[in-house]
């Protein structure tokens, strides 16, 4: 989600209107002024997804299903591949006997988000059925019909090696990078990883410099495993940020214990400006005017990889603390949390994931920006993806319907309010809009922003990031003074 | 589809069995010997769809409908855009006022496949919310929240200057090639062509080297204009071969005249050999023998735009028109029928457009084979798709549920009975597969193929066009003899 949150793009979708709960649909419309439009998912049929759901009807039979009041898990039942403590043992024994696949790091932190249910009803790495689906459909097809969306193929790569020490094995013990064995891919299909087609659909370009194809997928190799999934244990990563991974489920029980009767889903990968700040702000107060009674903000910045030049997750989780300690986010109705998924900067295609996700962890709301996942084009001075496309793709997209989409309003610096406000188009002159570089430069030269744009404390947070970063910049150029 | 009918892609499907019409589904499939597996358009319920229906259930409201008892068209109701004879010269009058915008050979085929309802419920050149869904989904969601296959986007490009001409006006008038208005564009819109996105997207690469890209995406500019079409007339091309081009609703009609009780489309771009003609009549045998007392072929050949060195349409009609005075297939039984789409190359996402388009046109069976509208990669070694890749997309892709997918066996030929056969692995070694490029050679060295390849005089036809190709190769390498 872009920093930048700009431009005139909800006016082409005011034919969504705001609608308070449990109102008959039909008669409000008209009579409620709306700062944003609440976009259901689907727009030809705008209301049907913003009614209050206290009774889910697609309850699944399992008691041990995790479920909240607000939002069904994708498929009915979340999805959770953690060995029971009683097989744990057995299951590590066996598993020992296996032939072993590799994983790297970004392959760690998609067996963690499958694991927990993120991806829910995907039970593992996917098959070719699946991962064919995903690339050509963005969703998956269930057994009564019905669709769940799926837009990003979630895959694991093996080399020739592998393959043929896999040979036609059932079953494979999967090994951490650190030489762990974490769990097994049971019932396994091996298919083809034709990269560049994958890239091209995933993408809708085969530039070079897309941050996660250099990264993870150039690098792998020309086979994709796919299977059932089970881990041994919880993935922790010991950075002194595992007690902000909470799972879909225990989000789900948090969502319960705080008796909130809407949960809205803010994804970022950047600080928290007051822009932000804004704009969630208003979009409780929005609720309760629509008749919630607690709304409950999900602050839930991506944890996995990112490109080099995003702040790094320890720097924004001491930054998003710092807005909640200062009280530009109210601590009582905001969770913050990690969500575990690498990025993609995939734009339209990878908003839907990002959605999806939220959904499995109980947020029935998801707030929605300008370019979302997008970035610049890697080789041409343009935004790789229209900033609009994100928005409206969101809002079509097959299996979110029942997820209530809101498309943000514009907020940009007030340069006589002095503070981030709404953008007012009658009096553009006196807005300024702080990009995301813009910000990035205003820290790294030690320059402060204007005032209000973001709290103190937690520009303080940005500000020693990048000076440490220069400072080891700085000695990373000194001569070295130990020879090898 | 490829000349080459080949391989064990039938085996994994081996899931999806043979039903009888009018069978309990759950009790038959055990017990029939299948040569080749039906698949329904989801495999997940096989069964659903090969139930023979008599009384659709999505009937329109509208008594003018086009319907064939067959298979409803996508959207319940056949598109057709034609101006009734009494308003022709209204809207000609009306259109001379128009902003014009100039139409290329392709984007007059496009007109043509629209007007006609190849691509019902679609009523024009798509604006933004279609393409976005096409783009992503290879589906439209309706008004009533159901889905329709729709794989290609069907844009029409105009350039800036033209644009700038339109300005704020609602309709404009579509010219065609020859300098014509044809018709008009209706409450217009217009959005960017982000032709890098389109191609990734569409093809899976952004390769140089795909024909319709080449022929026609890199060209044009850089907006693309959606509307509702009107066209004044039928379009036709003066080519002799017109009385071929049978619209969706004089197909239906023609297979009610034929008491059709149950048509299965064969899409090709290429001369129908024995080996094709062998799955034809195996299939017709099949559907016998599940009881329906009247199947059809639709023999037909695409008619819009080929890369170079397919044999062209006239060559090719000719050919289809010995193979069926031959008796190679039974003209009882069969009709031949020009498809006018432009070809695409485009692989998995095409095959789907391929099998859509013939939903509209009344067939409710459609036979896919190996590598369905692929071709070799434009800069690599190898097909451009996974050949399996095509009909397993097209057995899961959504809105084409109520289709039949035969996906259609391995046949060669065979060295001993010296003919086209259905493959036996237990003898590969006595089969001989016959590429299109080696039956190309064939023809152009005057070579003949092995006995029972192709009937003498459909081979005929063919040695006679790869003679005039070189006659005027060889003439066009003569000095001209008349100066400018």
């Amino acid at each position: 989600m872009s920093l930048l949150i700009r431009s005139s793009y909800v006016s082409h979708l005011n034919h969504f209107q705001f609608l308070p709960r449990n109102s008959k649909s039909s008669s409000f419309p008209d009579q409620i002024p709306s700062r944003f439009s609440f976009v259901s998912s689907f727009n030809h049929n705008p209301f049907s997804n913003l009614v209050y759901k206290r009774n889910p009807t697609m309850q699944s039979a399992s008691s041990m299903a995790v479920k909240s009041s607000l939002i069904d898990p994708d498929g009915g039942e979340l999805v959770e591949l953690v060995v029971p403590e009683s097989q744990i043992e057995l299951k590590k024994a066996e598993s020992e006997s296996m032939p072993k696949v590799k994983l790297t790091q970004i392959d760690l932190e998609w067996v963690h988000v499958i694991s927990e249910g993120w991806a829910s009803p995907l039970k593992g790495f996917m098959r070719e059925d699946e991962y064919l689906q995903s690339l050509h459909f963005n969703s998956l097809r269930l057994k009564d019909g019905s669709f769940v969306n799926m837009s990003l193929p979630i895959v694991l790569a093996i080399d020739d090696d592998t393959k043929e020490q896999i040979g036609s094995s059932r079953n494979v013990a999967l090994v951490s990078p650190q030489g762990d064995i974490i769990g097994s891919l049971r019932s396994v299909e091996i298919y083809k990883h034709n990269k560049e087609e994958r890239i091209a659909r995933t993408w809708g370009t085969t530039s070079p410099g897309l941050p996660y194809v250099e990264e993870y997928i150039n690098p792998s190799e020309n086979w994709l495993i796919g299977g059932d999934l089970e881990v041994f244990q919880t993935i922790k990563y010991n950075d002194g940020l595992d007690h902000y991974r909470l799972s879909p489920k225990q989000l789900r029980v948090e969502f319960d214990n705080r008796k909130a009767d809407a949960v809205f889903a803010f994804q970022l990968r950047n600080p928290v400006h007051n822009g932000h700040a804004l704009l969630m702000n208003d979009t409780r107060k929005r609720l309760l005017e629509m008749g919630y009674k607690n709304p409950v903000l999900l602050l839930h910045p991506l944890g996995g990889f990112t490109k080099a030049d995003d702040v790094p997750l320890d720097v924004r989780m001491e930054q998003h603390s710092k807005v909640l300690e200062d009280g530009v986010l109210d601590p009582e109705t905001t969770i913050v949390s990690i969500f575990p998924s690498p990025m993609h900067y995939a734009g339209p295609t990878e908003v839907q994931w990002h959605a999806k996700a939220r959904i499995n962890a109980g947020a029935n709301f998801y707030i929605v920006g300008r370019d979302p996942a997008g970035m610049g084009h890697p080789t041409e001075k343009r935004d790789l993806y229209d900033p609009d496309h994100g928005k409206k793709v969101l809002s079509m997209a097959p299996g979110l319907e029942k997820l209530n989409i809101l498309p943000f309003r514009v907020a940009a610096y007030d340069t006589v309010e002095k503070k981030m406000a709404f953008f007012d188009p009658s009096r553009a002159k006196e807005f300024l809009f702080i990009s995301g570089t813009k910000m990035r430069t205003y820290a790294r030269t030690g320059e402060n922003p204007p005032d209000g744009f973001m709290c103190p404390s937690g520009w303080n947070v940005l500000v020693k990031y990048y000076e440490s970063l220069q400072e080891s910049e700085t000695s990373a150029k000194q001569p070295a003074v130990v020879a090898a």
